[in-house]
């Protein structure tokens, strides 16, 4: 995005070896971007926190559309909250279960109510729930 | 799905009393279902737990999109692991940043590696892995 | 504690059989237990989103007890917070590392900040925060 | 401990104000000492992924001390696993409920399940384990 700006760390020479060894691994191109995402995730975590912050997520839901009506509750309660869904998917992912993901926008509380809601409808087997900071740094 | 069981649970009122306001709050039709959740929730941490598992994930990414050659790369991975991915989903968030959620099905092990790989690359801000068990229950 | 109430859950066999060899394998006695304890441990985790909730806690640190100082400043800060610091248990692991054990009750606000501070002292080299409700059920 | 290397890290000068505002809000005397507890963090979580390994961990339990033969119960069960018990600190919370915490050495999966034993007791109403790399880095 922006210019960039240098920093010196000083650290233990045991402990660089072992996180040079673990970003090799994971396959890091280098080290400051294995420390920038060590932050980002810090930061994204300390953010979220406030749970009237602006965030985008993704609820991941997988339950058995055999069931009647469940469907019908699920769009029901996507109009019903102040959030703006952005998109959804729909997997089959057996004879009996599919994971939807609905990807939207809105506070952290709102979000988290909408999740509650979805995740206690009979027939909605598992749920997921993940909150991001709606930009990215 | 089969026919139901029903068993009998003895707890402590205070206790009790608690969890229905709780249940109620989140929006559950009655007890059964809530202690279906938790039940399902507590087998699949246990399920998940053994990296051979046959899984079925989510991967949400975060990233630039002007970047050049991410898109390419993320491409690359996703045919070089012993994955089947089902699906992907992109949606534009702002001028700069996108996120992707990528739907796919494999071993609790490969997902967490393809996970790690995108995770690193430069350009990827945040991610999220959402590991489920393959059948709800 | 008071006289227990008994309510009815009703659940698929699949389900249920697999709960029965999970908590069989975990050893507990009976269904009741481990369904009051997934109850718990959920009703804990509403209660303690309060960020002025009254909780207790243990602040696990492990340090190198050379740096001169430290212990100085640990001591410090367990006095200038509005916590009610229970007692604390000190353990040495090998030459260079200590673990030190701090039960405390307090709001779980002001937990949280003396855990950052105590965390973020040079030497401090590992850190765990538990925070419980302060009463059982 | 030894001596020390320093390293050059790049990053975007939005980044950075943000991490030196949360960092500076924590206690953090610079830098360095942040990014350091980062990749202890990050590290001693891959260390722990393998269920062999060595390891120090604190299990905290609450229970209501008034139930006959629990005591004895927990005491048995710290002879009858392949663990090195370090030191109990026992704190009475209030009239029914006291606070364990049982800090102990040994191999992951053998902790794991120790406190799984005693989590399943009848009276342990929560429970909490804590397992640490058994070297700080």
């Amino acid at each position: 995005m922006s210019k960039i700006e240098r920093v010196g760390i000083s650290l233990e020479p045991e402990l660089l070896a072992k996180f040079d060894a673990l970003i090799e691994k994971q396959g890091y191109p280098n080290r400051s971007e294995a420390v920038r995402d060590l932050i980002r995730a810090r930061l994204e975590q300390e953010y979220l926190a406030d749970t009237s912050a602006d965030a985008v997520a993704a609820i991941l839901l997988i339950y058995d559309h055999h069931l009647t009506g469940l469907t019908a509750k699920l769009t029901h309660l996507q109009h019903s909250h102040l959030l703006h869904i952005i998109t959804t998917t729909h997997v089959h992912l057996d004879h009996h279960n599919c994971l939807e993901v609905i990807i939207l926008k809105g506070k952290v509380k709102e979000i988290q109510s909408l999740a509650d809601r979805m995740t206690s409808l009979k027939g909605v087997e598992l749920s997921r729930v993940n909150i991001m900071s709606a930009v990215g740094a």
